[in-house]
Order: C-alpha cells, then sequence, then structure tokens
C-alpha cells in the first residue's frame, strides 16, 4: 500500500482557497470569525463532504472532518490545522496543514484505502489570536486549557464578543474535546530560515521550545540633556541598551536553540534634548531545553541587576509566562522522519520556534509535527512563499505517518500502541 | 557707591508672580500670551511704571522697562529674562531673571543712584516655546534670527495664530530690534546639578554649547522572534543599543563640558515576540568649544557604521541641526565674576547648557549670564525650587556687574568702551 499525493490538486486546493480574502498584495486576510473566515470554512467543509466525511462542530468552533475506518471504536488519527490569518497574513501559514488534511482524505479514497482507525481532519478556531486574544483559542480550549464560558466573553477592538461573532458566523456548535485523539500529526510551513538554509525539504519536529516572557521597567531621572553632565545622569536608556546587549549575547551564548529578544521598548519622555527617566521593555527568551531555559533565565536576571546597578537604575523585573518546553510523542516523531526517509527526502530534526496548534494537542495526545521550508524564513507576511514541490513532499509524509498510526494492528488507547 | 538689593523684597515679587496661573503642585501655568501670561505682563508693567520707568512693547511683545541714565544717548544697559513658563512650570524659570532686573530698578531708586547710561529690564515674548514653537521667539525675533510676519503667522495646537493671540492680550506694539544694546545680563536658575554638587553660589556663564542634531533609521528585518536563529537575525534593536552606548560613551569621553544624548527611540513593529526590523532614534551631541563637539561628531558618525555593519543594518542618519558655540562677551563675564568675587560669594566659571534668551542676544549684543543653583538641578517641574539666599546673591551680582557696566566713563558704542 503505498498511495501518492497529487501535488497539483494541493496546490490548487491552496490557492482556492486563498482566494477567499485574497490581499492585494498576494497575502490573504482572514481574521478569526469573520466574514472571510466563514467563507474558507464553508469552502473546507463542502470539500470535505464531497470527500465523504461527516462533519462536527464544537463548542468553540472547532470543525471535525471524519473518514471513517475499519475500527471506529479506535480514537481517531487526527491532522489539520487552521485557516484564520493575520491581517496581513500569508496564504501557507495554517492553510497549508488544513489543504494537506484535506489531500490526504481525496488521496485515500482514489486508493480505496480504508484504515483501521478513523480519520479526520481538524480546522482549529483563532490560531492567530490577533482578532480575539489568546493565540491557540480552538485547540487550547479543546485541550481544557481555556474555559469555554471564558473564550465566549473575550471581545475584539469593535467591543464583539467571541460568542456572538461564533453564533453570527454559524460555527457554534456542541461539546468539547474529552474524546481521546490516537494520533495528531500537523503540517506547517517552518516560518523560519532553517530548512532553507540546511537545504532540507523535511523538518521532523521533536517538540517546542519553552519561553519565559519578562516584562522590565526601569527607573532613572529625566533631566536635561544639556545642563545634566554625563557622570550625574541616571539614564533608563542606556541602561536598557546595556540589558539589550547582553540579553542578545545571551541569545548566543545557548546553541543550539536558544533564542532570545527584545521586541517591545518605549522611552519616556521620549523627547530628543530630555534625558530618558523611565524605559519599559519586554524580554523573552526560548529554548527546547529547560534546564538551559533555566540557565538563560538566571543569565537575564543577573544583566538586569548589572546594568540598574551600573547606571544607578531602579528595575522592577516581572516574569508573565513561564511556559516549559513541549517535547513531541516518541512514535508519532519516528513515524514522520521514517516516512521522511522512506520517500527519499532530505530531512532533519528540529524545534518549533513558532507556536502551533500541536503546542496545545501535546498537552492531551501523542503528537508530531512536519515542516516544509518558506522562502526567506518570512512570514506572517503577504510575501509569505512555499514551494509546490515541498508542500507535496510534506504532504506525502504526513499521509504515511497517518497511515503508520492509523493502521496499526493492535487497537487500544492510541494509534500506535 | 554699594547698594544692596532686598532679598526679602526680590522673594516677595516672585511669591506675587508665582500666583498668576498657579498649579497645584505648587508650579505654575502661563503658557506664552494666555490669560496668565497676560496677567503676569500687566503686573510686571504695572510694577515697572510703580518704580518709575517707561514702558515700551514692541512688534512681537518684548516688553521693555527703561529707567533714563545721565546719558541717555548711550545704548542701554539690559537684563531681563521671561515670565511664560511650561505646562507644569516651575516658579523661577525666567521668572527670576525678570524679578531680579525689577529688584535692581527698585534698588538703584531706593538708593538714589542715576546711572549713567539707561538700566532696561526686558520681558522676551514666548521664551518656552511650548505653545508657539520655536523657544526664544522673543528674543531671536529681536536679534534678527526670526522674521515678524513669519511668526505671526505661527499657530498652536487650537489653530490660534502667534499674532492673534499677541494682539488679544494687548501687547502687540511697533517696531523690533535695530538699536544697540550696551550690555545685555540675564540671571537665571542654573537648570542643572552642577552649582548645587560643588557647593557653589553663583555660575559665572561663559557662553553656550554649541549643539548638533542627529535623526537616525536603523532598517533590519523584522522575524519572529522563536523561529529565526540568533545567527541569521538583522536586529535593529540591537545595533540601536550599540549606538546609545557608544553614544553615552562619547559624551564622556569629551570632558568638560561634552554632552551626548539619545532622548527619542521608537521601535517597529515593537510587539514582544518580533524581532524589531526598524528603529527611529534622535542623537545629540553638545559641546562648549566646537572643535570637540566636530571630534564627538565624527565619533557618532563613526559609532553608527560600525553598529550597521555589524548587524547588517542599513542605517540612515540626518543631522537635523549644527549650531555653533556661543561664547559670552569677556567684559560682561569678567564684570560677573568680578561682582561675584567682591560681593564674597562662591562661583565658579561653566556653561549653559540650556537655551536662553541670552543665547539669541549673545549674537547682537555683549553678554553674559549669572547662574544660581536650584535643587536637585530639577527644571521644567513644578517642584522646581531655590533659595532666597542663592537667589539674592545673584540679583546682588546682577546688580553690580550692570553698575559696571553703566557706569563706564567712557561711552561709546557698548557699555564698557
Amino acid at each position: 500500500m503505498h498511495p501518492k499525493i497529487n501535488g497539483d490538486r494541493l496546490w490548487g486546493s491552496l490557492m482556492t482557497l486563498a482566494e477567499v480574502g485574497a490581499t492585494t498584495g498576494g497575502g490573504v486576510c482572514r481574521l478569526a470569525l469573520s466574514d472571510e473566515d466563514r467563507l474558507a470554512r464553508d469552502l473546507f467543509v463542502r470539500w470535505c463532504r464531497e470527500a465523504g466525511c461527516s462533519i462536527r462542530i464544537d463548542a468553540v468552533g472547532n470543525i471535525f472532518a471524519r473518514r471513517t475506518g475499519c475500527n471506529n471504536t479506535r480514537p481517531p488519527v487526527m491532522t489539520g490545522s487552521h485557516i484564520d490569518s493575520q491581517p496581513n497574513g500569508g496564504r501557507f501559514d495554517g492553510a497549508y496543514g488544513v489543504m494537506a488534511g484535506l489531500e490526504v482524505l481525496r488521496t485515500l479514497d482514489e486508493a480505496d484505502i480504508v484504515t483501521d482507525a478513523p480519520i479526520e481532519v481538524v480546522v482549529w478556531t483563532n490560531e492567530e489570536g490577533t482578532r480575539f486574544a489568546p493565540s491557540m483559542m480552538g485547540s487550547m480550549a479543546f485541550a481544557g486549557l481555556l474555559e469555554v464560558q471564558q473564550v465566549y466573553q473575550i471581545t475584539d477592538a469593535q467591543g464583539h464578543t467571541f460568542g456572538a461573532e461564533l453564533e453570527r458566523t454559524g460555527y457554534r456548535g456542541e461539546g468539547l474535546g474529552g474524546t481521546p485523539i490516537g494520533a495528531y500529526f500537523e503540517a506547517h510551513i517552518e516560518q523560519g530560515p532553517v530548512l532553507e538554509e540546511a537545504c532540507k525539504t523535511i523538518g521532523v519536529v521533536i517538540g517546542g521550545q519553552g519561553q519565559c516572557w519578562y516584562d522590565l521597567v526601569l527607573t532613572g531621572q529625566d533631566a536635561h540633556a544639556g545642563s545634566t553632565p554625563m557622570a550625574r545622569r541616571r539614564d533608563a536608556l542606556v541602561a536598557a541598551a546595556q540589558i539589550i546587549q547582553t540579553v542578545n549575547r545571551i541569545g548566543s551564548s545557548f546553541p543550539p536553540g536558544g533564542c532570545a529578544t527584545v521586541g517591545h521598548l518605549s522611552v519616556h519622555p521620549n523627547s530628543r534634548n530630555v534625558i530618558p527617566g523611565c524605559v519599559q521593555l519586554s524580554i523573552e527568551i526560548r529554548h527546547p531545553d529547560d534546564l538551559k531555559r533555566k540557565a538563560m533565565d538566571m543569565a537575564v536576571r543577573a544583566a538586569v541587576r548589572e546594568a540598574a546597578a551600573t547606571g544607578r537604575i531602579e528595575a522592577a523585573l516581572t516574569q508573565v509566562l513561564d511556559q516549559p518546553a513541549t517535547p513531541f510523542d516518541a512514535r508519532c516523531v519516528a513515524a514522520v522522519r521514517e516516512a521522511a526517509a522512506s520517500e527519499g527526502h532530505s530531512h532533519m530534526d528540529m524545534i518549533s520556534g513558532a507556536a502551533h496548534d500541536a503546542i496545545a494537542i501535546a498537552r492531551i495526545a501523542p503528537t508530531a509535527m512536519i515542516f516544509v521550508p518558506c522562502a526567506g524564513g518570512i512570514s506572517h507576511n503577504e510575501t509569505e512563499s512555499a514551494t509546490p514541490h515541498d508542500l507535496a513532499a510534506g504532504c506525502q509524509v504526513l499521509m504515511q505517518a497517518m497511515l503508520a498510526a492509523s493502521t496499526a494492528v493492535t487497537p487500544g488507547a492510541d494509534g500506535f500502541s
């Protein structure tokens, strides 16, 4: 049994989907639960019904298209991603994982293959979190990490609630999670430059980074830039500069996989001829190894203390996120790696730097991800791009991994047992 | 002839003036040509008329109170400052120089002293530049650095023109500059911490700093903070941090008098988990010695080039101001120094870090300034404060310097010749 997915059909699905909410810059704008998101969801549902699937919608609007197997008491082998986008998003972020799942359904139909466990393709609601925060809302709620009644009350910038928009778009269903998943695979563009740079087609994603987020407020003394001698200054921005440089060095000091970033910074009073009295900034550190992340955390705290002491600055550091690393399931990861090898695709193990629905689902089900390269590592951008060849390769690997999980001969708690 | 100013009366004038536009925080709000500014001007005019002076208003609202001398063909010896304030200004910035001039008039009257050259006390219009930009508007126009018709068209945030507000408040007079000034002295709080730290009562101001202002745009590549390896980044904020630290070191490397500041900085897209792709910032350098300022300028340019090369960042540096240093007149400075010494006040030569009307007037007349300490160097702030002792000392020095200039026996083009 060695079916082949149809790369042209996959590309066609992606391009048709990209017409829904298409932007003039070549990207898409499909904010969660917007009219464009609804049209894209309607299209997905129609295509899956045409492929013979049954459709189920849960209480937060996650859509499950189910293809029955021989043994429908087994938990499903699931794949999917999201079809909402950033305001100036690309055509592949999320959409690829959903269209790859659809292509698997179509290929299995064409080849008359009946899997042992049922197969499900899922569209998770509001992965981007741009219109309604937080991100990964649908998969987080499914995994029991968000309460449905709280989710309903979340509002967008115009004051619309998630619950009302879910109702308006016709995607408020029943139930939420609680049923086991045999295995979950998610195909996605990398959203980073690693595969392209390494000239590899398939990223075998072995897990997600752990993260620490911090808010830092540096308070010195704003004063006249002309009449305050250098030695008398308590310049909060000079202290911030020292911290930014040290944070950057900390990121580079924990290879491979260490990242450290100051992304947000604001200066007060932010006037050309006033020494900055206060600076607020964000720090984030990431590492796939929680012990190394702990060492980075200690280095960040030391850097803040040192800059504060040097500049006679008060520093208030608040940790706002402490998220452990998410190792993926060894058997799911092995299934992806073996599929890539058997298909003859160059591949490498890697860590997911970005957050994905799979990171939430990994809390409750055996999970792995498949990355394919995206041009220049650019994503969340209208110019986001990937090649038909790489997209087809990732889809083929996805199908092979799912078949390995769904046809495992011994039914049990999950697809591989 | 050794008259003594009345420190209590000076303090009383200051406190009475501070009631006009008093804020709840203990400061004043007298924006230029506001009703509060008009009331303060009316008070000044009344006090000067009571002291026997004639009043003249020029085309931009500068007020000249003239006390005749023996030889009224000699150009006047002038003192003054401004009585407009910042929105949350203090009680002494500007007001001190005007009330000190008034106190000199009153003291000379009490002592029945007639100077050889006439004495004038001036209120310059809109020194702060908060409501109508630029700052030092009245003195700059007087010195021929601004055109009166252009000044009239300048609007505030509500769309009121300077000309209409000048008319409304009753301070639109005739003529502008063109008459010689024998010598100009301005007393002012230091607005910096130098005198307080050095435990000196009198700052003998020998000139104003030269300044260079720059705008800098750093362009890298915004990218995902989780999926972009450290070595691949083009982080504009990391480059900015390197520049901020180097600019700070440049300021410290040119003592005495060197200052270098990054006061304004903005980050794009300024999101916690996005590597900053663009940073805009201001740089300013100041030095009383134009050759050293030129060396600082070259060091700044080298720092920008180096940070751009290190971080693979595009840097666009634009110089927006190149203002040479303003050395004050040697004889006026000597008169201040000698007065401080003869009155037995501790004193030191210093540079004005802040801009003042005297910087504009120095272009057209022999000029010096007298600084007195202000608590903590804090100014442009409701908590701005100075001691009655220091204010009286500065006023006494002012009077002695003015007497030296106005009673010089050989009349000529200026007070000392």
